[in-house]
């Protein structure tokens, strides 16, 4: 028989955290009474079972359970199912690690490009990355493909849409996607430097389809998509379905307190085929903590099975001021996204703060 | 213009409220500094705004949010997107309510059955509804198929596979769906009173589809869908492709403290299309107060648009021994979902406790 072994945070009294550790691992196997469990078989090879209960603070225990491998049956969905499924109601647990045996893990292939497929398509092999996004919603395709080719010419790598861009009538996708790739391809011919425009595909799994063929015809390699938002299974899905885009994955709705970030971001999105999952930083708009961010651009970077290391994007309130920190504590094996900030400048001031935070990360990589 | 209202509840200091609920409008919208937003259109008609801040409780408020509908474009993922999208990231904020208007709520149809559609299949206009469910995993086909076709003798009305049962060698979905489709068929022909089996549909995209043309093949009419492990978009696209199927939504993934359950189960399943959503009981193996659970299906049964009221499923930990004071509490548009307390029997005695529950529903129904 082989196990996967989850861990979770529970809150819990002494005297009750083994009974609660029990009642969570057959809430994640059989979901009845054991008594109703009559057959020695499934007793011994399905349901689930308390490897190790750790204190871990007060009040609180860190719990591992050892589920089946033949329960989750080889499938995506099937794995948030029985990892995270019914006792993710419970309020008091929180979902903190999952290690899945080598047969089990090679079912997933994660990351098509990761860290490595990224630098040299950017043709950048040891320098930290830079990331822009255009904002805010409402500008009309004409001003965001003027300024991806704004962002371009100022060497920044990656140009995403904003994740609020969407199919709306001010910037509608087909339209804007030509118009900012043509853009950003204009910039690459001028510059000489390579740069890539990252549309938002958003939508149910045919519309996501219908969008990531009109981009691939369109010539885009790189791509943003929020797994929370679309579904992880029809994430998996679309990264199966279409290999030679770059996923970018965005953290919007990752309602992260139940699921702990380095987790959900750094492993479980990399886990289904994101190159570079973008997460809030420390010290920015939301109030991660610096040991959270660290443990998830580690996580996301660590050698597990064959899967490519991704690549960590912090973002969420970053600052131009803050280049040379951010770069000493995550290291070169990152790109910066900067969104706002960038944004305080307009028309030729955007250029030339473009060329600053480029430069910056340029000069922060040579001394890390 | 027109615009949409969420409601969070936010925790925060006095002098600091006003000052949050302004960043969560602009977090929900362009995402960017205010300075960064000079296009006085972009500012009137994009920007999300704060339209009131009522006290909720100590070091708690009650926070109406204006987006405007132009931004989420009529569809289902840039729905969540826009409304518990980059904001699920910050711990003290919970997202409580969303009303539509007309226009935007006319794109999403519903529940395509019901409780109307759901007691004309079943032949019971008025009395309160049956559900039990198939477990433990790890049984056989034929094993599954003998439990079905007991609880169809016994009266059942609705009989589902557990939730964590998917497409496990010791139980692979098409074998499965076909026993278990025919058992039901033998009862109701011996019985001579409509019953059906609802299966498990899990997997991406692309899988789902599969599964559920095999399923309608086989004449299956219910199926049960956990919508968060598929994925709410997906969700969507199947309940728009399989209009036919009765839609049992299950809570599995549903993390609900960052999205209050009447809401998420309640409110979103129904608009995505849920008929009938399962959701967890209060006094059961979960911690929902009361109060919340009487909201949740008032939420899924109250007037809304053109929308069906869906019909509500308490479950998790029931038993026999509480059906007169939950159907007095949910009132007879409700069906009781018991599960592992109904299988403390097994063979005859199976039967027995199977038509005790459903005499018991009977009387009480009767009373009610």
């Amino acid at each position: 028989m082989a196990w996967l072994t989850t861990t979770y945070l529970i809150d819990s009294e002494p005297e009750t955290i083994a009974a609660r550790a029990e009642a969570l691992a057959i809430e994640q196997s059989v979901e009845c009474p054991l008594e109703a469990v009559r057959d020695q078989r499934i007793r011994d090879e399905v349901v689930a079972r308390v490897a190790s209960i750790t204190p871990a603070g007060s009040g609180r225990y860190r719990v591992d359970v050892e589920i089946a491998v033949q329960t989750v049956a080889g499938e995506t969905a099937q794995l948030i199912n029985m990892i995270f499924g019914n006792c993710s109601l419970w309020e008091n647990v929180q979902f903190v690690d999952v290690a899945l045996p080598p047969d089990l893990l090679a079912r997933f292939p994660g990351p098509r490009h990761g860290i490595a497929g990224i630098r040299a398509l950017l043709g950048a092999p040891h320098r930290p990355l830079t990331s822009a996004a255009m904002k805010p919603q409402g500008m009309s395709v004409a001003q965001l493909a003027a300024m991806c080719r704004t962002f371009a010419l100022g060497g920044i790598d990656v140009i995403k849409d904003d994740h609020g861009i969407a199919d709306q009538a001010y910037s509608p996708f087909e339209a804007r996607v030509r118009a900012c790739q043509a853009a950003v391809n204009d910039a690459v011919r001028a510059t000489g430097k390579p740069a890539f425009y990252a549309p938002h595909l958003i939508g149910t799994p045919r519309v996501l389809r219908e969008r990531a063929r009109f981009a691939r015809d369109e010539g885009v390699r790189f791509v943003l998509v929020a797994p929370m938002v679309v579904g992880l299974p029809a994430f998996r899905d679309l990264v199966d379905e279409f290999p030679d885009f770059v996923y970018l994955a965005h953290p919007s709705f990752g309602g992260a307190a139940r699921i702990a970030p380095p987790l959900l971001f750094g492993k479980l999105f990399r886990l289904l085929g994101a190159d570079a999952p973008i997460f809030v930083n420390y010290g920015g708009r939301f109030a991660y903590a610096q040991d959270d961010c660290g443990a998830l651009a580690a996580a996301a970077r660590a050698p597990w099975g064959d899967l490519a290391p991704s690549l960590p994007v912090p973002a969420g309130g970053m600052r131009l001021d803050r280049v040379d920190e951010l770069l000493g504590f995550y290291g070169p094996d990152t790109m910066l996204l900067i969104g706002g900030n960038l944004l305080l400048a307009e028309g030729d001031a955007l250029l030339a703060r473009a060329q600053e935070f480029v430069a910056k990360v340029a000069g922060a990589g040579a001394a890390v």
